[in-house]
């Protein structure tokens, strides 16, 4: 088997030696991948399901820093998956980690309902305004043109045990939709943390953690600041991505 | 008249000369509603309405900063109206300022429904868990024991115009109950904006606009930091203050 395709490069993740392949005309991870997947904690033994996975890239990293025992991972897109399976294969993790083509909306005729103890999900932020009859893979992965947030969340507290862990990264102009859909389908907002480009600008992401069946009361966190006034990563950002 | 009844005192304002009543052994206005004075937008010839007045600090302060035509307070708690009067006296503004000793609840036995362009309200923000029998004026303004959030919120919807602005101040970690029971009552969160004590502090308030009737899309602003590393004010929280 040919590890690449054509248009496909492999990165370095600068983690346990792991690596990714990506196509660039395809769409390759990006930052807020990497901080879900230092935001998101697992357990010993927790079996942790990815929803739109995508390169594959959450599992992979979250493989490298927790001690969770399984990953599950889905992605709507064949090509997606095709690709993951290889960087799953590249980084020797098969036993580790599994990749489905799947339909987040079809998941409970693969997989049993409260069966996971942790759910990720870096989902399609836009809501598709504006877009007509765009197919492309990025398109796809960027706007709810084949599953919106409602379907992810729905998936999302079907999957996940009694006071499981759902945690995504999203907008924060779709917190509203978000914080109503979550209580709606028995996810709790528990913790929120919005990232901001520098110190003194709006945020332009937001960290969610939501717990199944749990208790009403927020912590919102201090906001994680990207980069410095020189336009440097700020520690913080360093160290999630190299330490 | 004596202006001033026993344990009161008058303070500066720093505001087109204005100056306040309060009585240190009841409740004494804070930064929060400062803050909600100065984020709370009112135009020219806008009737304004404020939930729970406490000394009538919100109306006092939004007269000298805006051009609103007129404001009406209530409060539940009788002495508080009473002192709220006597500052609106000190400063003439009789013809603008009308306090009224009302509950939110029995709001619309004296005020017509969609009447208003905006309505203010710094609620007593704790859920009253672990308080039994506390009846103090300090009590009552702090916790939800004689009025509660959805209390506050049928209120100001009611009281709103089409596409009329409620501006309120809260502690993050009741942001879910807010977001929802705003949605509940057909106010849209609009903008909303964390206060930090400290740059790399959790926020422990929230300043929210929400439209009656409006679209969903949501700004969340950069935070409101109050103290520099010095433990001073920082600029914008001494402008607020005093420019």
């Amino acid at each position: 088997m040919n590890i690449l395709k054509e248009n496909e490069r492999i990165d370095d993740l600068h983690r346990n030696g792991y690596l990714i392949i990506q196509d660039l005309k395809r769409f390759c991870f990006g930052i807020d991948a990497v901080l879900l997947s230092s935001f998101a904690k697992a357990k010993k033994g927790d079996k942790v399901f990815d929803i739109g996975t995508g390169t594959g890239i959450i599992p992979i990293l979250m493989e490298a820093k927790t001690d969770a025992k399984q990953f599950t991972a889905i992605d709507i897109q064949e090509e997606s998956v095709d690709m993951a399976r290889r960087s799953v294969i590249l980084n020797k993790l098969e036993d580790k980690i599994k990749v489905e083509h799947l339909d987040i909306k079809n998941v409970f005729e693969k997989f049993k309902k409260g069966s996971f103890d942790i759910v990720t999900c870096n989902p399609p932020y836009m809501n598709g305004e504006g877009l007509l009859n765009d197919f492309t893979p990025k398109a796809i992965a960027r706007h709810e043109i084949l599953c919106n947030l409602e379907d992810i969340l729905i998936g999302a507290s079907g999957l996940l045990k009694y006071q499981g862990k759902f945690f995504m990264i999203h907008r924060p102009n779709r917190l509203v939709d978000i914080i109503e859909g979550l209580r709606k389908y028995k996810l709790e907002p528990k913790t929120i943390r919005f990232v901001q480009p520098y110190e003194n600008k709006e945020p332009n992401m937001i960290l969610i953690e939501a717990v199944k069946n749990g208790g009403s009361f927020l912590k919102v966190l201090p906001p994680l600041i990207v980069y410095d006034k020189e336009r440097k990563y700020t520690k913080e950002i360093y160290d999630i991505h190299y330490n």
